[in-house]
């Protein structure tokens, strides 16, 4: 029988929130998590396992929504400054910022991988004294950047298992995966991974979410289903500019075109298979008050029950936006920034996650898997792994949010990170830890 | 010197009266003049013109929006049980309903014509006491149609005028031609008129209108300038229906692409080079609620002061058709049905109009050319005449219009037949009198 | 034991078929079912049931979509020249044509309701040979008006499970009613009888559907859940008029207010709590091409999962309604002309059936429950049902429906009648034949 | 006989070029021409004029458009720093920099005042070697802020005649004012130097502006009429956000409402009063892809012929905006932030104005009155000039401009400068040169 001991756990634990709290201060967009990566790089390094960074996980042109060049210049020069480690964060230039590290047990067994996600969310984060970050110091020394969808502690509860599994080595077999995923908000990072390969032979997927919806410390959800499927979409419109008083009729008008937009994209029909969503998040149009405005950029996203659902909201945005711009007589560029298709986990895994999780300490509660309503492109590997023939399972590891996911108040119950460092580790051991296990048929 | 006799022109005059009343009663809609153009076509023979009818003076493929099959078989079929003329009806079978008469004196000189339009409007008449027609017995008896723009005169004045100048064919030089315009409601007629060459060859043209805004009777303005260029269009929206509740997304919703047709038509721009109208008069969508509407069919006019904002308009309206079609995935056809360019009336015919008038029995005041901001598919006929060197006017003769042009209890004040048969007697007289005269260099 | 003759089934289905032939001959749009409503309340007065026709059991004011009165006497004319019974023609003055037919066997026992929709659709049938009332010379005589969704079958199956059940009276106990509801089609009648109170002692209840999304003949559906939840209203905007060239800015364009209420209400958000739906399905709108259109007509529909849903389309619409019309400066009237609410099947009801259907001749196939993505306003009767502590059923009868529901080929294959007389009738014998049966806790 | 030196000529203009210049490399946006203005009052008080700044001849309240008080601080920090004159800075902070110089004859006469404007626009100056200021080295210092408009030359232009007429005055009669003015751009400076009540007793007003569409150097146009009246508008939605995944419909989206006012306002009606505009110039809106557009702001401009239209634009932009508003159950706030009435020139100024002109050296064309199709806030002084009785005269002096006003590429060539300078001088020199002269009756 393999166990862990509690002493090792408590000592990972204590690392970790020293760990998310060092994250929450240092918080990184997506694409840009320099600092973040090659910290963890050199961690799991130091514990044993065999680390790969930046092109040979990270397929470049299946990355979505990279920022420009000044803003990884930026980052990068801030990563620098502040602690990013050389070695691996020069991997990582122009923005592939993915981690993998693998241990290999030498022995034949299962392939079985973990996935936790390192991003930033572009949030002023609160200064309030009720918020902890704030009163304990810990609060994000970047201006309109913020840890406030948990990943700070997801980064370190995978750097912790890593340790634990590390420590246990002699008890597994197969192999164990550990990947360090940038760019999830905005769902753009996952599909780079997923096209270089890293999914193509998982066995078991696990991927754990701090918090969900009212879900109190101590309680888990193992197993979401229902994912909605995603696109998120950048548009512009470019037309002509014109003196609006002197000659409006020689303008080409972008923001014509772009509501005509907004209301054709909301207008598009409920569908038949499932729910959806459709949402122009932002709009930034025109040069000046007195001058036809020339250009328009929207960004939205659709998302949809299923792919069905997706691919019917992704052809008819398609073809609203081509029919705004004519109306205005403008050209339009659409481009594709994220997507994350719908996902479910695997009902044997979701079973044995949750059988571990009823004898795990500090669980008081399993619950019932949920029908999830938001993104997660986490949905991209889970595809991969089950269409591969493996078994995939989604986590949610209860904590109170504050005011919510993506909101500048956001904090966890930092308990929550020693639950999950115990649960994933004990679900590992038990899919790896019997060293004659086969892979599932 | 010559001059006309009074006994003639009160003779015609009561005539002319009776006539109007008669076309009052039995009002006929644009390109189904059967009745009124067939009767009007024997007067004018009777009086010793050369008539034509049909096909020769009246371009098929030129005329615009010309109504169904079923309805000109209805007209025809009322006009014929009523005193149509049998003879010149069968040369207007399908439509053809121009009539041009000829008075070739024989002897060398300019060639004038006047222009009289003939058709009705579907309104339906007034039936209160007040309104004269009702009081009178000579209300419509077609309900829903009535002459509620004063065609019915400007046909009777037409005829009077052919009968005062048959007298005077010797005192006459050159050519004469009286055309009786069928649909200049809609701007659909005038066209096809001077498609068939009718207009080629004029010197001198005429076109009388019975009232204007405010224009008392005794007054008359001999020329107005700057008619609204204008085109007619329907617009067709096709795409396919679908149950509202069980599978809208297999739907092609027209309805939405008239929506956005409509804004987008009326969003059309400003144009520096003078000022622009935009009109969707009707919208007519749907096969019920809850069917994804299939269907949308729009009638919708432009306005400009002059050619150039007319093309603007209506390249404009080509795209924003297109545009909206695409954006929902239907179908559009968009027909032009009516056209009339800009014209202006000629300054020196202008003048000697306002000459005649004032010393024409009647007329207490001769006012000044008028800006228009109506539309006239006479400016078709000005706009050749005056390409070919000649000259052109354009003549208010005022009378009280009820509550205005266009509305059902519109009528005239009949003294300004009289007014108006002497005048153009006159001006044609002054013209073609002299059987010296040459053509205008 | 309670048993029901073979030889009585096979006659009132004959006889039923007939029914149902005359009154495809025959349709009769929605409050206008005269002919219909006051033959069948003839034919079930002479099968011994108690007999309720008019405003006792059909609330006036909660009737929605009324037709207007030429309607409503072209239809009563109609009815009244093709047979329609005079007697109860006449407690159907102005459109309340409802009955309800009553067994009251003496014994105690439960109170068990069957509810039957008798009314036609605003469609052209289907001329050609392969349309089997074509063909065989039951097409409806009324151009426009048709039997396109089976309530000329359930109305025969109404009737002959009142003649079957008059026959086993002394076999029942308790109260068996029978309702035959007018204006099923756009969800406007089922309201009115639930406010006459008609069902609220029912224990049962009842409601037969021939035909959905692709059941054969042989096959039933007993349970139907999720109905869409839905609302009809109607959407009138009144402006001013003026001409379009002269000067438009003195109109009010009510079409302006009806494009940006199309654009808005189909841009509705979509809803967190389950999935929704709206359509604008008709539009008109205009009073002439060169008019500023002062009037607009919309008819539209939303409809949503559950009655949260439902409220929250209602409310958006009323806004978006109200804010296009003020964007255009016109007034907006909006009725509520039809509403159902979402409601369920009760599963021991849907059991029972489902049990009685395995031992029925005729029927092979017994089928789960499905989600409904329809509407029928049968729910305003199951919602009233069930909040009273009542079992309802819904329940479909397979049988191919030509090119669909609400087409002109619309048909069934009448043996479908055959199988609704006697599973209806064995269900009521199921629940009511024990005369010592008690109403349910 | 009142003439003016070569010499003095020759030698203001030289220095008027060289004071353009240095304007032009240090450019102030509207309200914040602290530098520009306080260097301004020092030359005039050098002069011998009277000089008064802020607060008395600018009315607080009647400022548009008054940027932030960050903006203003930073402006007033870059005056300070680059030469901007201490003492008079101080009487304009907050924002107050309108100059009024007065040179009082003590001799009675008319009250004769100048116009100059001072501000800069938002547009980064052109860098390449054709560009004069480029390539002469006074080219803006300001990144994204430039004299694109010659204001630069008008200041300049004004000092200059200063210094002639202090020079002439004992030739002079009469008051003669230069009024210095704010924030033209955007047409939102003149309403408070008007309320302030500095033109309330003006006989005679002249307003400069260097270039107009294709006028050559040596060219000017005494006189233009027709003017657009114009207001220039802020629009703020604000909504509530919402995540557009997890509960889309507890947003209230201000996005959606600014689409339908772009196609709202756009859509606002022709009016046969005179030509009008509409631009929605920019629009920025919402706070991420994902989530609910909680707020949308809009800077629009209305203009029109006359202030019948431009009132008519208004009113209709006012109900365009709440009716959005409420469409999307959002707020709504309107400000205007500029305005500028519809105003013509006095014949007989013009006229007095073209004689002088036709006389003066370096002018070789004279060329008539135009009709505006732009706007200038000038107009509210001519507006109330010509309310109390007096004459306003606008005046255009010719010179190339680059590729335009308001581009990148804007210059004028300077020899304008002198041309201009001769020409104001010698009309005030006529106006008020003859010291008998009384104010026009």
């Amino acid at each position: 029988m393999n166990t862990i001991s509690g002493e090792l756990l408590a000592q990972v634990t204590v690392e970790a929130i020293e760990h998310r709290r060092d994250l929450h201060r240092h918080p990184e967009l997506g694409w840009t998590e320099f600092r973040t990566a090659s910290r963890a790089a050199a961690m799991l390094t130091s514990a044993g396992w065999q680390v790969q960074a930046g092109d040979p996980i990270c397929e470049l042109d299946a990355r979505m929504g990279v920022p420009d060049e000044e803003e990884l210049a930026e980052a990068w020069r801030y990563a620098g400054e502040n602690g990013g480690d050389p070695h691996w964060m020069d991997l990582m230039r122009g923005g592939s910022t993915a981690v993998v590290a693998t241990l290999d047990t030498g022995r034949p067994g299962p392939v079985t991988a973990l996935r936790f996600d390192m991003d930033a969310l572009p949030i002023d984060e609160a200064t309030q004294e009720g918020h902890r970050p704030a009163r304990e110091g810990f609060r994000s020394r970047k201006p309109g950047v913020m840890h406030a969808c948990g990943h700070d502690a997801h980064t370190a509860i995978g750097v912790a298992v890593g340790r634990v599994l590390s420590e246990l080595r002699s008890s597994l077999s197969g192999t164990i995966r550990i990947i360090l995923q940038p760019a999830e908000e905005g769902t753009r990072g996952a599909a780079s991974i997923v096209a270089a390969g890293v999914l193509d032979d998982v066995d078991y997927f696990l991927c754990p979410h701090v918090g969900a919806e009212s879900l109190r410390l101590g309680s888990v959800i193992p197993g979401a289903t229902g994912f909605l499927a995603t696109e998120k979409l950048d548009l512009t419109f470019s037309g002509t500019a014109a003196h609006a008083g002197l000659s409006p009729e020689s303008g080409q008008n972008a923001l014509i075109a772009a509501a005509h937009a907004v209301l054709g994209l909301h207008g598009i029909s409920r569908h038949s298979g499932g729910n959806s969503r459709v949402n122009v998040g932002t709009l930034v149009a025109g040069a000046g008050r007195n001058i036809i405005p020339p250009n328009a950029s929207l960004k939205f996203e659709v998302r949809g029950d299923n792919n069905a659902v997706l691919g019917y909201l992704s052809a008819q945005a398609q073809r609203v936006t081509e029919g705004a711009a004519k109306m205005a007589g403008v050209s339009a560029s659409l481009e594709r920034v994220g997507h994350a298709p719908s996902a479910a986990s695997h009902p044997a895994l979701v079973e044995r996650v949750a059988s571990l999780a009823q004898s795990t300490q500090g669980i008081t509660s399993v619950d019932e898997p949920v029908m999830a309503t938001a993104s997660d492109d986490a949905t991209a590997m889970m595809e991969r792994v089950s269409e591969r023939g493996g078994q995939a399972c989604y986590l949610f590891v209860g904590t109170p949010v504050g005011d919510g996911h993506h909101t500048p108040t956001f904090d966890i119950e930092e308990r929550c990170i020693g639950i999950g460092i115990e649960l994933l580790s004990r679900v590992v051991l038990d899919i790896a830890g019997d060293v004659d296990r086969q892979s599932p048929a």
